[in-house]
């Protein structure tokens, strides 16, 4: 199967993982998974209303959302176990307002036998401008 | 004015805040303020089938949005901006399951010209059991 | 035995690692342990030349070294295997001038069957303002 | 001027700081700055005896110092003032021991008037396997 197919294969299951979610992570309803694979993860999302802060821009609680569940996505595609959170720290580098399209590439740089390193980034769709970039660290070994 | 009655006017002020909420913030509409002032902010919420990850426990996700708000709660008491974040950091000790109640706890640490560092704790009522702890780093100058 | 007994029996053990110590490590020959036990350890150390970025004031990288060894003592004192690290963060929150007194205290806040949770702070001595806050997650599962 | 000839001249401007350091910074004396600019340095060195720990690993508060300081030089590059550090965290993903070349790559993400934000990646040179990532917020705004 090509790398292209796969990706599409891989965005369809966690699309299908999303629209299913009941709890929390049904706040990624309009994150669009765009593909995947090997440890990667991407996806896209227009600001809404109901991703905002007071201020009206990209709530920093919705950013880290993100950065989690992405990366998360992007574990799971090894394929491997989601595991759970250990450590996630979120730098916030650029603001997003209501209509932004932002682009969303999370990158596993080491899943061990016991604990995996995911980094994420969210960026401006218009101008590859760095919103936000996250670390998450999971332990996966459920030996 | 008593240091009781200063707290519960603060989480009347903050409770109003989230009960206004249009944004990301409203899914802090079950978090009851408790208390606070001074640079601190306490806070409790029972979790919700809303909170939840696929696994049936508290989403990491909901625990990055519950430091970065009560964090910034607990620093809008100094009285002082609100601020825009810098970086977060969570680390997740704990599970925790639907019907546990938590106990939030936030402390400012320093709140400089320029910069805002505040800590941040999620504990079980039951038994004090630490789920997560956080760090939020804020710019808060707007001279 | 009672506490106090305990934290200088801690305090000497500590001491005597440190020197002994080869490699990085050395350069805390000028720390001196004062107490510790349960988790915990607490130090002193006068700022030095040795310890200085250009500007004059004590080195990031050597107060990341100190968050990353004062946590590892504590965590030894549980007892525990001293771990490898998984992540550390730290927040600069005050400077710090040679020939001032640094207090470390360093507290276990969960040290579980695979991963550890330590958080540290240095402070002035003479007026207990916070000069850095960190956190250090260690992987202590070795069976 | 071409881009390589700027990265040596660069690489020469930093070795003369290296050099010239008096305080913790002259542990960087075996670090070899290889190139920059534009946001930008990289870095080798030879892990020696003076940079392990007791188990003989490459030690986390080296690791974290080079973080530190190659972050630094990054920004510099720019060019830019050193600025002081707000925050670090450093993800260990892997060992390294005496005698392993490391080579060090230090990228400006975003350098605002206030705040700049630096990843740093340390890999073996052998295979570019992942020893540690950090990540390092400066403030920058000394108008």
């Amino acid at each position: 199967m090509g790398t292209r197919k796969k990706g599409l294969e891989f965005a369809k299951h966690i699309t299908e993982i999303i629209t299913k979610a009941t709890g929390f992570e049904r706040h990624l309803e309009k994150v669009q998974i765009t593909g995947g694979g090997d440890g990667i993860c991407t996806a896209e999302f227009k600001v809404g209303p109901e991703h905002l802060n007071r201020g009206g821009g990209l709530h920093g609680g919705y950013t880290a959302t993100l950065v989690d569940m992405i990366t998360t996505y992007a574990l799971m595609s090894k394929p491997c176990h989601p595991g759970v959170s250990v450590d996630i720290s979120v730098s916030y580098l650029k603001g997003a307002r209501e209509g932004d399209d932002v682009v969303i590439e999370a990158n596993t740089i080491r899943a061990g036998r016991t604990l995996a390193f995911i980094d994420c980034i969210l960026k401006h769709k218009k101008d590859n401008s760095v919103i936000a970039k996250g670390s998450h660290t999971k332990y996966v070994n459920f030996e």
